[in-house]
């Protein structure tokens, strides 16, 4: 399992204030708790409101890359702080995140070919976000048809099903799980699969409790990857014991400190 | 889902002593115990080594009877005891268990049909426990095909795919998905799926927490019920969580309390 790290985003107050005030410590400190806790992928992203984001995006990739050569996935709506993102990086990196939308695949599938990312490909285009696997499964096809013009390979793709919140669109959690099986199939090799964990348990009072319980659910599905917080303990724990549980790490005693 | 609390077990200290000195009160206040945790079913086991297991077997069931008309899960190896078990019932009852051997086949299906008891159907026959899930669907449709030749419904029967401790069996555990989801399809109406949950932990130092994370795994793959401990309120709160994003049960902030 893929635990891509959220925490470096400057929508959390301790990131947001070391952007204001260019304190590289904090957000060095951050990437390198989530690696320890178990993060392969460290998201990056500004967030929103700021007057000069490429520069910022360039400033926290370059900070983080002190500390780590860990990937970098970099994060945000806009193509060219993608852009600046993607240049700043010497370790490899992921796109997070391209959409269905002609636009935005135009902008961001040549940046991938042209400097070997990988990219997490969401599932919505310019009408919405489909609600049914057939739909959701078409909007994928093009998108892998998109990467493959641009001599990316399929194994080198995060589809993202779309979660949506519990509270507001419950029967979608469940179709979520078929969705995932359909992904894998859709070409050869078979592309990964990534979630944006929290937003199942947006505007809910038991977050945590829901995010882990959906992402061992995902998991016994056959999910890949999903941006989470691996300094939550209960959700990494969840993680290792379902990685026993599938057989994809060998059981011992000890497995939780392994 | 349906939680069969597994705490009236002779094997327990507090029970195996409550057998030995008549205290049914102890047996009581367990009863109530699980079920205000959730359990909608007792199950109720003399436990091994006792030297009038029928007797005992009575005589809980009668004083769990004194505080519940919860349905009760007849517990027993043997199917004298089974009998003893079932006569003693008021309450409805889940015969607890019949294996697809003939003898006890010959013995349980009968005894069920005359009591009108539900009756657990663990997928074991006398060449032992089945590997792969082609086999085990043999086995859930030698069972099928005996419950109604007495003229027992699908629906009464919970088919048990035998859950094995990871620790010895690692592969097995995810095997389970695909064999449910075989269960329901054998007969309409759907025969019910049920595990003995905790002996996935059996002998694991991490029991709480791999029982938790491999019910969800399960009930993501549309188990029905579990033999399992109602007042670990870790599961028990795991459990509703599921029930919420599997959209069983409607979401409300205040769903781990209602």
């Amino acid at each position: 399992m893929i635990i891509i790290g959220e925490k470096i985003n400057g929508m959390f107050k301790s990131v947001g204030k070391a952007i204001e005030t260019g304190d590289r410590g904090v957000l060095q400190q951050i990437a390198l708790d989530q690696l320890k806790a178990g993060a392969q992928i460290l998201d990056i992203s500004p967030g929103p409101g700021l007057d000069n984001p490429a520069e910022v995006m360039q400033w926290m990739v370059e900070a983080v890359q002190e500390v780590t050569d860990a990937p970098l996935a970099i994060d945000t709506p806009d193509p060219k702080v993608m852009e600046a993102g993607i240049k700043a990086a010497k370790n490899k990196t992921v796109i997070n995140s391209c959409t269905a939308e002609t636009a935005k695949m135009k902008a961001l599938f040549p940046l991938a070919a042209e400097h070997n990312s990988d990219i997490i490909c969401v599932n919505i285009s310019e009408k919405g976000i489909p609600n049914d696997s057939t739909a959701k499964c078409e909007l994928a096809v093009l998108m892998i048809t998109n990467a493959m013009e641009h001599g990316i390979s399929s194994e080198r793709l995060y589809l993202d099903p779309v979660i949506l919140p519990i509270g507001a669109a419950q029967d979608q959690a469940s179709k979520v799980f078929e969705v995932l099986a359909m992904f894998k199939t859709l070409c050869d090799p078979s592309p990964k699969t990534v979630v944006g964990l929290s937003n199942v348990s947006n505007g809910t009072k038991e977050r945590p409790l829901l995010n882990r319980t959906y992402l061992i659910m995902l998991m016994a599905h056959g999910l890949d990857a999903a941006i989470a917080n691996p300094l939550d303990v209960d959700l990494m724990n969840a993680v290792k014991t379902s990685e026993i549980l599938l057989n994809r790490k060998l059981y011992c005693d000890s497995y939780l400190r392994a």
